[in-house]
């Protein structure tokens, strides 16, 4: 994540992982959830707060959760006891309805069948349609790292955000993907991107800690790319994302291709339609696309990821340009920081652990945050 | 494709296409190859004439193949008769030794592979080792299409071209991607990119038709992103290919990660380890990966075409922004442009023209060109 975005050391307040993890499970038990997916949906905000992916985490994501929790109702909100179903299925393939359910729960257990499938034939793809956020990609996509399968997620849906190239109006939601790729003794390659040039949570994240857009971020009220640095505007109206690439001339074509990619995969492979041609009142609705591929159906697991040791330290070694310390690979710098942070404990912005304390008056808890 | 690369109207001769298929295939017979993949390997390179996308016909591609097949060694150039073999399989994955030969007529009986797979399990994978060039990526990918199934082709190799976000060697080729995707009425989505800046073969053309290069296209001897406009060195040593984004700030890293992700699956997944730690003398080694999806799987193919019509056609419909004409999908130009060339004639750089009249000469051949 570039700098700008972390919080500011005066701001911070480090939390050990652990009993975040457990006031988190305890509020989506007061949400509704079973036990089961209380637990599993707080462990995937806590995997992306371990990884500094902190616009996915509790941060941001989960007062949102807990407003739409507590509208009540099927059509505006989430369901919190979703009846998942598989609409059609074959031996690699399923459609699941999702019922509403959020994505965080919803979306491993279809990683899951993909990977079972996956096992037996080579391959699983599973689309899910009628779902909600599933918080970090890179979480689901990391489930078929153990089985020594790659992993792959995309998520979209009908909350807008982004332009296609030259476009004067919004056409997307950010439709990210990600790929996980197991390693032997390296940490493994995870790459979780948005298709729009910022991850939509980072401009909130943005905003809390007073970061800029820089040039090609995001376009004027009208579409037009605005090509120096600005502050996000206040109102919702006045910009739209653009897709990766920012320009035409720098490529923003393919951040607008990769967009469409996943808008098939997740929505209209999964029944639901474009995300642009949903009705209005679906709101937060959302498809996902997740695929798993066993490594053994093409060569030896152990030679593929002794490869890959090569291929990941080859990158890391690769010599820098003047001026910068490292080459990375995806998901190095994500494995070193959960490293600091289960020892250290996650910072997190004041004004996050005084909405923890609000709501735990509010809705009569008793999670205790460990600060360290 | 953008304005700066095409032929200068007052360079360009206009030849009837299946003038030039009938060219190329005999030029492909003369190399040794049989009746059969010299048709489809000139079918390939004539495909991407008529598409717009000249950058990977006849004019850039065909001198180079003819060169090495010319070399005649098989360390170094191309195996015009290739022993195509299955070297693992499962129901849906399969590994293939390419045998040296060219991609143009190797990956199509791969695809073929993963399409059958895909009509009986719902998904096929392939990977493809020791092979070559495969052309424009969106013909093997449009092999998918007629069966109602989503079509994937990657390509990677130690032809090494491009660094890695904030390096300062190349780590990897212009590791293209491509996705095509079926509608009823529309012309269908066909996603054809590089993971650099610009596509390696741009280049060249470039240079023929005097095109600079945009900032952060590439970078200098140093690695560092050459910020303003310039022209390509004409030393390969003085520069090297961005991935796409160009400068961290602006999403170098996802053009790296998607470059890394294409190198994973057709290198590594097919056995010959990652291109830039191959030995030195492979010279153009190259792996391959496609995948089919058969859309059954998930959903009515029936639906899903008229929902992929509603969804293009709504793309396309977009108001565009100021100063721009409209708003295009990936494949509607190049559809266009198909129609427009099948009847007018291909525009070739007159000096591409000279080259057939050479190498007619040269290796007593007996074709036409057939000038419109």
């Amino acid at each position: 994540m570039l700098e700008r975005f972390l919080v500011p050391k005066e701001d911070q307040i480090l939390v050990d992982s652990d009993s975040m993890t457990a006031a988190t499970k305890e509020i989506f038990m007061k949400m509704g959830l079973s036990e089961e997916d209380s637990q599993l949906s707080a462990e995937v905000l806590m995997v992306s707060d371990l990884r500094g992916c902190e616009s996915h985490g509790v941060s941001n994501m989960l007062p949102i959760y807990v407003e739409r929790y507590g509208e009540g109702s099927r059509d505006l909100g989430i369901n919190p006891k979703p009846n998942f179903k598989i609409t059609r299925e074959t031996p690699t393939t399923a459609n699941i309805d999702g019922d509403d359910g959020l994505g965080l729960h919803v979306l491993p257990k279809a990683m899951e069948i993909a990977i079972e499938k996956a096992e037996k034939y080579g391959s699983g793809s599973v689309a899910v349609h009628n779902s909600r956020h599933i918080g970090m990609l890179a979480y689901h996509s990391m489930m078929a790292l153990e089985h020594d399968m790659i992993g792959l997620t995309m998520t979209a849906g009908n909350s807008l955000s982004s332009v296609p190239t030259h476009g004067a109006e919004k056409r997307f939601a950010t439709n990210p993907w990600a790929y996980a790729i197991p390693a032997d003794k390296e940490p493994p390659f995870v790459f979780d991107i948005a298709t729009t040039q910022v991850a939509g949570n980072k401009l909130s994240l943005a905003k809390r800690v007073g970061a800029k857009m820089d040039p090609a971020w995001i376009t004027d009220a009208e579409g037009n790319p605005v090509l120096n640095e600005v502050d996000l505007p206040d109102n919702r109206e006045d910009y739209m994302m653009l897709p990766f690439g920012g320009t035409r001339e720098n490529g923003s074509h393919k951040g607008y291709g990769y967009a469409a990619v996943a808008e098939v995969f997740c929505d209209i492979l999964s029944g639901m339609g474009a995300g642009f041609l949903m009705p209005p009142n679906t709101y937060g609705e959302m498809g996902h696309f997740v695929q798993a591929i066993k490594i053994d159906g093409f060569i030896d697991a152990d030679k593929f990821k002794k490869d890959m040791d090569d291929f990941l330290r080859g990158l890391a070694e690769t010599p820098p340009v003047e001026g910068q310390d490292r080459v990375v690979y995806a998901g190095l710098p994500e494995h070193e920081e959960t490293q600091i942070r289960l020892e250290n404990g996650i910072p997190y912005h004041y004004k996050v652990i005084d909405w923890f304390d609000n709501i735990k008056a509010e809705l009569n808890l008793n999670f205790e945050l460990k600060k360290l």
